[in-house]
């Protein structure tokens, strides 16, 4: 991602990926119009395909509104968690969109809109970047890499030593791998039902993987027994209400840290025995962001990027030009991509 | 609470208050046997009544057994939580008692048993505390008072200049207004449906004081209103489901902590929507022990409440002799005492 500003303040005809409704997107000419006040308009050249828009396609979000943009990864995140619970996130701040397509209005997706060669966000929401990045690799920071990653690193903060366990081993899960490895932690666990993801798994840090249906007994009876007293820190990279609790169950209990990062349906309630908690552990969660503050830390973790600290390309398992986003949606939906990148 | 070594390695007779069934207390004389290796026999000079132990005459541990020498407070923690929730608790580690009365067998409770003027513990459970400490007043820091001071300070962590929540003006609840301020809290909200609770807790340092009955909107929102985006920290003291979730969403979305410190009836569920953790919250739990090593810790909050930098005195609002014990839960069950001190 990188701030362009333009000289002119005209409507610029480009390229978007349209959601008419729920279903599937199409590629069409639209209008982007000039930024307001607080706005920047933003020349996209590459960005990825998160799940999060996986989920809007599928109509999830209640709160959505179609026609719509959708695209939120390569853009910069955490305060787009609030607009994700609560509140409309379909127009800009003014409650405007600035998009339009044969004559009518499209809404934006989280105030961000990147599978679109033009979006227009506030301008708090982005960050400059070292200009030495390949855009086309640190599009993922955005979003998905740095959501995992942030868990172990921000959400969890994995101390050397220490062990870790993952469940879900996707490109969430693979990126908290990749943190779990780069706060030092000695141990790691990866947990997939997919025997298929151990090998990337382990390639990225990952010490141990397990499959839960090669026991005979809870995963968290596994894991407390493969560590003697639980691990140290879990991570849920699912979703799924059963995972959380055995990734709760699954930790220490006088002192394990138990990160949830999966997103569940909206509504959905989960119940939990509360000795689980009162025995001493601790239950966060995170969503998009990792708990980064984004002006602040992308800089940063480009620059991590940059010195080699860990590869999230190994997570870029395709690498699409933008007219092929419903190709780089199947590939999601089928299971076998973890990360693909739109080109523009 | 002190350790007296005794010379003679012989039977004791003294006065116990067992609980033959689930209900009443009967001061009697029972027989204390001489410790086993690696154990401590420790004469009592003063316990508090802890609402654990009305939980235990009331029949609420399924793995209790009667008849059983209650008493848990005046006594030193953490490594209690684990018997509490998974253990049977009713006999010392070599699965044998010391107690015996009218030539029947009188089980331990939770390897403490502190109603009795003798008592055999294992020997890594006791500290050494500072002789000059007044033994009527320290008393409770074997669980009441650090439990709910440790939350704030050990649990939480609470810093300096930050906002608190605490749910319940009980004893425990009391205790942690008191860690709050110790810890340089700058404003401590009191919540409790009783307002005869207010005054003490406002000469505890909670600064405002509210009841839930006098708003016609839920508690969490009015502390959010009334603290801009919720406290930093909450704490529930009191063990009810819905209190445990107002507690929760009382607190910062963001950035917020949430401790429990209640206990729920065995096998209760809670339910809560996941996305009051994905926005960043921290949930934790505690019990008994606040989160002390207690060898470390009770030495030093002995010398803490010696130097004066907190006034536990003021919890204590009845000193009894010890044969007056059913006296004492009396007034806990009426309401009428925070905490009360027996001395033998």
């Amino acid at each position: 991602m990188q701030c362009v500003p333009l000289a002119c303040f005209q409507v610029i005809r480009c390229r978007a990926a349209v959601a008419w409704a729920p279903g599937k997107l199409s590629v069409e000419e639209v209008e982007v119009a000039p930024p307001k006040a607080g706005e920047v308009r933003i020349k996209l050249v590459a960005t990825g395909i998160c799940r999060t828009d996986e989920h809007l396609l599928q109509g999830c979000f209640p709160n959505a509104e179609f026609p719509v943009i959708p695209g939120i990864s390569s853009h910069t995140g955490m305060w787009r968690m609030q607009l994700l619970i609560s509140e409309p996130q379909h127009l800009l701040p003014d409650k405007t969109t600035r998009f339009s397509c044969k004559g009518k209005q499209i809404h934006h997706f989280l105030w961000v809109s990147t599978f679109a060669e033009y979006t227009v966000v506030p301008e708090y929401t982005v960050a400059k970047i070292d200009a030495a990045a390949p855009l086309d690799k640190v599009c993922l920071f955005g979003c998905g890499f740095s959501t995992g990653y942030g868990a172990a690193i921000n959400t969890a903060k994995v101390k050397p030593g220490s062990t870790c366990a993952v469940f879900g081993l996707g490109g969430i899960g693979l990126s908290v791998v990749m943190g779990c490895k780069a706060a030092g932690a000695s141990r790691i666990i990866g947990v997939d039902i997919n025997k298929d993801k151990f090998a990337k798994a382990k390639e990225l840090g990952a010490t141990d993987c397990i499959n839960p249906r090669d026991f005979q007994k809870p995963i968290q009876e596994v894991l407390t027994e493969m560590t003697g007293q639980g691990v140290d820190y879990s991570f849920e990279a699912i979703g799924h209400k059963d995972t959380m609790i055995a990734a709760l169950a699954s930790c220490n209990m006088s002192t394990g840290v138990c990160v949830m990062i999966g997103e569940l349906d909206s509504g959905s309630e989960i119940s939990i025995d509360p000795t689980l908690l009162l025995t001493g552990r601790t239950w966060k969660g995170t969503v998009l962001g990792g708990s980064w503050k984004t002006r602040e830390c992308i800089p940063k973790l480009v620059s991590s990027y940059l010195e080699k600290k860990f590869n999230s390309d190994l997570l870029i398992t395709h690498t699409l030009p933008f007219a092929k986003v419903n190709e780089g949606f199947e590939l999601l939906r089928a299971g076998k991509s973890i990360r693909t990148v739109l080109l523009f």
